[in-house]
């Protein structure tokens, strides 16, 4: 069973948008053991959209399309498909009905062409879009399958978890290949290679590591007759990763440093507030990425300015002057001051350089000072982020959460006790 | 002339390496104005690959490879093109002579495989690689000229930039395809092509419109024997997008909502305080990302908790438990007690429900109150941002972000005066 993707869209051949959508696909493909042997891309075309569509189904059980679902005259996707097929579009009664609730809902106003949205093949049937207007399409024709999704990888992501493992998995007969994400904090890439080495060697499972922004993944692959006889192979491999990372190893698959961090808290009744200088909001704002945070995240004051920090936290002018805002006194304070405000049990800050250069008062780029206060008392670390601005914020953030998830799990001791992680 | 990429490599397919080669290539061949009408990925097979030439020569003016150049059984390039062309590959004793002294240099031993990278079509030349060992290959037979580049992106991209700006560019003739971004915030994609329909139906310059999370993007691209030719089609077109959509038009290419909204306040010396609560910090860290946001950006409150709400911002009890905190009168006073506290000529409030599902006052999943406050007063606006937790936080920042535009812009009357935007 082999399949081929489809991308449409005149930006992506102009090269102003890369696709990351195929290549979100081809790992959905991989994971269930169906074979991509080709990927085309096309522009918003219709001669060449239908040729392309045409040869994949000439050579491929399976043609997924990307992109060209929107209500514009260049979403031309439907048409494509219906053209390929040889079978007509029809307007789904359906489909318009709910397009035109979400409008309604959202206070918009209907416009015509956005019935465009509401059209598919008669063979086929819609796939729901939680978010955004543009249903997939599922159709099966003449033994092939023909799956549309949207190209905004917001909608994209969830549509294409669903249509692999639950319209296309029921399709592969058996063989699958199953992968788990083992996530890593606090080591660079080159040290987790360092600690594993022998296990990255290893064959059935392997084990492929990719560094992420401030943290690195580990995926553990193994083939096998079905989910069971895969992750009999994968489980031993991921605990034995576990053994020798340690507190490193902070979740798998889709959680984020965030997920567990909330979860940590939540098990143990803690909650959090945060003091954001060089971050300005961007901690409080990935903590408040996992639903469910409020039990958890009182808030905090994000002291861009020395005044607010000397107003707000308290911090002192002869402080300030003396080791600058950048220091470990002034990040120790502000997570004291933080906990003490908001009378949570942790307080976090993050004071540094984003740079671009050095700040007036000389301190380097990339320097970030990260303080926790907590009833066990203040720790600060001193850490050199790189370069970069963005790089710079984005890593102090997940320092931050590192350094609440080493003191949550440090702490309990025995992370399984508290739900942090399966037993081993 | 029109040029087609094919894109070689399995771990293409699989996805675990996003293809932002084929990007890079795409761009560097608009901007000769060279049409880049296909593109195909395959995987390391001899039969697709040779397959996937002998498609794009029959279509197609310029083949260009990427990847699949390096010196194991897996790197088919020269293989497939040989095959394609008809034309044996032979051993270049010249470039083995080169490649020898490279490995000598660098003191590596050579290993006899390293002979595959000294192979080429007989009709084709070499193109130097100043980052590697794989060099490039560029043929010319019977009409076509199909070029092979390596895929590591530090090879790739200079190799990319010689390949179209010394050897393609000379069959161009001189002829340029220029593009210009216009960026729109507060409209959505259906309103604005209502609005500008008959431009997204001209010809040259051609206007493509693109949605993005909470804004549009319009692309104006024209053609012309040079640079200025080009600019001259498309300034006249920009100007008459502009008229249309007046303020919604916040800038051009590369630039961010929150880096006009930045330099808006600069130019006019205010300054800006946030309070947020289903944000939760990601406005101040947005601001936060314009370098030099410091001179106007002093910080803010992240009130997650009604206790918070409370306490920092004074938003008394009487009024949570009357209107719940996801309500216009909050959102005012929210978006006030920030300018109050911390003294700041804006102060602007962002509260909502972000979900999954609606909140314990039954505030439905996507209701969020944007409050602006200034010296003109206050205002609040109620919006209804759909569905799913992350992108309704986003669409929130955006709409933040765009009030905060529209303030600038209107209240500046005229906008070209203070270097908002270049004179219409």
């Amino acid at each position: 069973m082999n399949a081929e993707i489809i991308s449409v869209g005149t930006e992506l051949l102009l090269g102003s948008t890369v696709d990351t959508n195929a290549a979100f696909m081809g790992e959905a493909l991989a994971a269930i053991g169906v074979s991509c042997t080709n990927r085309q891309t096309v522009g918003d075309n219709l001669g060449r959209l239908t040729d392309a569509i045409r040869l994949a189904l000439s050579r491929s059980d399976i043609v997924i399309l990307i992109g060209g679902l929107g209500p514009t005259q260049d979403d031309l996707t439907r048409d494509g498909i219906a053209a390929a097929l040889n079978d007509p579009l029809i307007l789904d009664e359906g489909i318009l009905s709910e397009l035109k609730a979400i409008f309604a809902g959202r206070g918009l106003r209907w416009v015509e062409s956005n019935s465009r949205q509401a059209m598919r093949p008669s063979c086929g049937v819609t796939i729901s879009n939680q978010m955004g207007t543009a249903p997939g399409l599922f159709c099966e024709k003449s033994g092939k399958i023909v799956v549309a999704l949207p190209g905004p990888p917001r909608e994209f992501n969830p549509m294409a978890k669903t249509v692999v493992q639950e319209y296309l998995a029921r399709h592969t007969g058996g063989t699958i290949i199953h992968s788990k994400v083992v996530r890593v904090c606090g080591l660079g890439e080159s040290r987790v290679e360092e600690l594993i080495r022998d296990l990255i060697e290893n064959k059935d499972p392997t084990v492929a590591p990719y560094a992420k922004t401030g943290e690195v993944h580990l995926r553990v692959t193994a083939r096998g007759q079905g989910l069971d006889e895969a992750s009999a192979k994968i489980e031993p491999m991921v605990a034995e990763i576990r053994r020798r990372l340690s507190w490193h190893v902070y979740g798998f698959d889709d959680q984020a440093l965030e997920d567990v961090v909330v979860a940590g808290c939540k098990a143990q009744g803690y909650t959090i507030a945060v003091a954001e200088s060089c971050t300005a909001g961007n901690l409080g704002g990935r903590i408040a990425n996992v639903a469910g945070a409020s039990s958890v995240f009182e808030g905090g004051v994000i002291c861009y300015s020395n005044e607010v920090k000397t107003r707000e936290l308290g911090i002192s002018l002869e402080l300030l002057d003396k080791f600058s805002a950048v220091s470990e006194p002034v990040a120790s304070q502000m997570a004291e001051s933080a906990r003490t405000k908001f009378g949570t049990h942790f307080g976090i800050s993050v004071t540094g350089v984003a740079g671009p250069g050095s700040d007036d008062r000389g301190n380097p780029e990339g320097l970030v000072f990260v303080g926790l206060a907590s009833e066990n008392g203040t720790r600060v670390e001193k850490l050199s982020l790189g370069k970069g601005r963005d790089g710079i914020r984005i890593r102090a953030v997940q320092w931050a959460l590192t350094t609440l998830w080493r003191e949550l799990y440090v702490e309990a001791n025995s992370p399984e006790s508290i739900g942090l992680h399966p037993p081993l």
